[in-house]
């Protein structure tokens, strides 16, 4: 196996530096829309060979250097009770239960996630065996405040945030919540390292909504939590807070081995705040609509910065968008590479 | 006059930390929602008489340090060739002729706010007689960059930006598109200061979608441009980048005397990176749906932060939420007076 992603996350010595892009796994790939027009999208994350052949996609197609389950952060939490649609023509997820109430978070289990995400595992089984003369598999899953934002407005918010509100209204109320969500993450991390995942992390896409305060209030303990019960199996721990940029002087010691910096900050700053942990990050997906000569400048300068990192993995600074120009994704692969091989 | 607000603002010596509530004129007062039911918003903005009314209705309701004008930042552009209606349903802003070509920047004219503003100049001249025993006035624009996203994307962006592809496919017509929306903005705020606006501010709502990178190149230069042609009109002049936190290290020569500082950020943290202004922030707006002493405890605490700046000015982090307790509201602005009032 190709262990350069998995050596630069512990900051070991690479011969390069090592690239996967966040949702390379769907989307831009032709075969991957291919699939999307046969089976919704819940059938895919939820039948163990298509979700495996998705997230195999990238690997051959891009030549990235892992491979991230393809799943979606919101199905963890379906067997805690609740009901999960994606709409038809916007693709946005929808909670037909929505959280609000005391009794509704009452009302929520924390299951066993080889119960209802047996799928998962499954999945990753498949996985482990397809991969294991190619890329390391990252196993992932929502951050809980991220999945709560969720469970609590029933849908993408929008600037209305009811999880604010419930934050500032009902504080115990959101605790009791995000106690029950954490612990289901954890269990669900610890059953996707087990089933063989090289790496497990986690996404808090929505942790930017937060002051710092309510953040280290909040949110850390949390994630803290989840990083903790996943010391002992001997993975590295990533973890993402998108637009976290206020909050990266707080992530050094949050148990995670790598810290993925999305494409607001320089990198070399962020670095500063987080000279013990390796990094991940951060073009500007949209950068991958430049012509090429700008994108590798941009490139250049973000591997120049990462070298000052304990270990550096290439990725973008968010999610890729799903109209990005294919070939130059492809060329971003090739050029991480070819720019910071070490002789 | 209260002047407490503008020598904060200039780092001067005050009996009491000002404060004032971003988007204080309209939606939270229950005189402003009557006479939004009577006038349509555009018509309540280019009345002189009724922005006039809307803009004094909180000093008196809440008793804030200063009055800022009722207007939107898109009102601006119209002049120059751009068509603004805002949705009955929603309230969201459209421009019915979205710039995406280079003959569709080249057809926006810079033209003198004079003509196609004078609503604005009318208005302005009726606050200062009506505001001349009372407080300070804050003339406002939106920041070129941002006014720019609307321009672009004919609408309230979603998550494509519309403006982030055209800054990597086509950075010369961006640039083009800025050009000309700064010189306006400058004449627009110029005008707004010799009719009798106090204090001159910039909003870049949108600023927090790119990268410091990118902020630097395409936005900062705008910025300085605007503030730099106000520079000798002796009002203080005050720059709010939202979601600004990765930008915070690069605006202290930006030409502001005022940095607004989101929620996110921990005020004495933002406040290291520019020593020579005076700092506006930065209460979470959700805050005021928490019970008082939990508001009262948040308000101390920025208050302790902001202590260390050259000169403080108490606000929101960003603008108030419709249905915010009003009672809350006019406790807060009691509370920061009571809490900062120095012997």
């Amino acid at each position: 196996m190709n262990e350069t992603f998995l050596k630069a996350c512990r900051g070991e010595k690479v011969p390069y530096t090592p690239i996967w892009i966040m949702r390379q796994a769907g989307r831009v790939l032709p075969d991957y829309r291919e699939l999307a027009k046969k089976y919704d999208f819940l059938a895919l994350c939820k039948t163990p060979e298509l979700a495996a052949r998705v997230t195999v996609q990238p690997v051959d197609a891009l030549g990235v250097d892992a491979a991230i389950f393809f799943s979606d952060i919101l199905t963890t939490v379906e067997p805690m009770g609740m009901q999960l649609q994606f709409a038809r023509d916007t693709g946005g997820p929808r909670f037909l239960n929505p959280v609000r109430t005391k009794a509704d978070v009452e009302r929520l289990t924390v299951p066993d996630p080889e119960g209802g995400l047996k799928f998962v595992k499954d999945a990753v089984a498949i996985l482990k065996k397809e991969l294991a003369d190619k890329v390391p598999l990252i196993g992932f899953a929502g951050g809980p405040f991220t999945v709560a934002t969720y469970m609590i407005e029933g849908a993408n918010p929008g600037k209305s945030f009811l999880i604010k509100r419930m934050l500032y209204e009902n504080p115990d109320l959101l605790r009791a919540l995000l106690d029950k969500v954490t612990r289901l993450t954890a269990a669900y991390l610890q059953m996707q390292v087990k089933a063989g995942a090289n790496a497990a992390m986690l996404f808090d896409s929505w942790a930017g909504i937060l002051s710092q305060r309510d953040y280290v209030d909040f949110v850390l303990p949390g994630v803290k939590q989840i990083n903790e019960s996943l010391k002992n199996l001997g993975v590295p721990i990533i973890y993402f807070a998108l637009d976290g940029t206020s909050f990266y002087s707080r992530l050094k010691d949050c148990g995670a081995d790598v810290i993925v910096v999305d494409y607001r900050e320089r990198l070399d700053h962020a670095i500063r705040h987080m000279p013990g942990v390796s990094i991940m990050g951060n073009l500007d997906p949209f950068a991958l609509f430049a012509p090429l000569p700008n994108i590798e400048e941009r490139v250049k300068e973000i591997l120049d910065y990462g070298a000052k990192a304990r270990g550096h993995i290439f990725s973008l600074g968010h999610g890729i968008m799903n109209d990005s120009p294919l070939d130059n994704v492809k060329a971003l692969v090739q050029m991480v590479h070819r720019l910071s091989k070490r002789s």
